[in-house]
């Protein structure tokens, strides 16, 4: 039987995308108020060319856009963008429905529950104390840590070390096929696909291969399934 | 007649030091909540030992202590740290009384206004964001961007540069006298020092040379003297 249950963070414990969004659209609003020279849609789209160029952990997009814009960076408008994008993610930031009940569900089952992440241990931590959920959580493990990002075994090795626990006793819960379901897969783990969908090659190959892979629509389905 | 009223930020336009203080303690009860084996008095006593070797803007306090105590750093506790030290030191943050209305009366009195400031430009006009008094300043003159710290004439020879003011039009406006008010003079500029005292020698200084300093208890004597 199951004893531990791992999650990834980003899109599966909360919608990352979502409050970026809405943060990013906020924070360009206070921009444009005190003078930077675009319309909504024009700053939203250039932030997302800048985003995509540096990709989303990158602390100096809108020292970037600034510059891009004006030829050299405004602090003023920076400090703006940067104080109303934290403001807001901060003031919107909460689990998916059901996420809370679902963890003490699992803790009364008794489960044992870690994180397994790629990033930075205190900024994922940070995540889960604003999240108001860190509580449940024995151990978050993350690429910076062990030096290997998913989907590589050791990370997930690593995990299962440090919460002293075997590969065919561990679930990994996540939103990515290839990080979380195969990188858990071939680590020894099962897996359960939540927020996202397989695409017909994915289900192809974990019929073929006979993966224990399962899917799952909303994380309180787990309620069911574990 | 003075044209530009030049001001300093920390322990000035706010009580930097003392919002510092209840922010730290807030967050090391949060940190003893979590697992820190100390009360709060050895905590707060180890914390501040730390910031007075390391200095007030290493941005590692939190790390270095669970390392002392702990022989490692404790993710977990470190970003229970942060977190609280932020949001006390936000929730908490506001202008010195009076300060609001004396800036409010200065600009209608015609004076323009800027800040000269040891530190980073995006940060202090992040403070300035959060004080909600960024709208009275044309310009934040800082170290980082200059190259040299107050008392270093360069400093304020930029800053009236930057404002396109001579320096007998202007007044620093700061509670350190070596720094803001020898800084200010010896770069041709008068001085007023606000929340400090002068010290008996540095009173006697004042009158042999003649220096223009004058001292006020609060920031809304500058009504009557400007």
């Amino acid at each position: 039987m199951l004893k531990m249950v791992f999650f990834d963070i980003d899109d599966t414990l909360f919608d990352t995308s979502g409050f970026a969004k809405l943060a990013r659209k906020a924070a360009l609003n206070m921009m444009i108020d005190a003078g930077l020279p675009l319309n909504s849609v024009e700053a939203y789209n250039l932030l997302k060319e800048i985003i995509s160029q540096k990709g989303s952990n990158y602390d100096k997009h809108f020292n970037l856009l600034t510059k891009t814009v004006f030829g050299e960076e405004k602090p003023l408008l920076i400090a703006l963008g940067m104080i109303s994008y934290h403001n807001v993610k901060f003031a919107l930031l909460r689990p998916f429905p059901k996420t809370n009940s679902t963890l003490i569900n699992l803790k009364s089952k008794g489960y044992r529950m870690g994180v397994i992440s790629n990033g930075i241990t205190i900024k994922q931590w940070e995540k889960l104390i604003r999240l108001g959920i860190y509580h449940f959580f024995d151990e978050v493990i993350t690429s910076d840590e062990v030096g290997f990002e998913k989907p590589h075994p050791r990370i997930f090795e690593e995990a299962l070390n440090r919460m002293d626990c075997v590969p065919n006793k561990a679930v990994m819960v996540g939103n990515k096929f290839s990080e979380d379901m195969m990188g858990a897969v071939n680590a020894g783990m099962s897996a359960i696909l939540v927020n996202s969908k397989l695409t017909p090659k994915e289900k192809e190959y974990i019929e073929k291969e006979k993966l224990d892979v399962k899917v799952i629509a909303n994380i309180s389905d787990l309620n069911d399934i574990l």
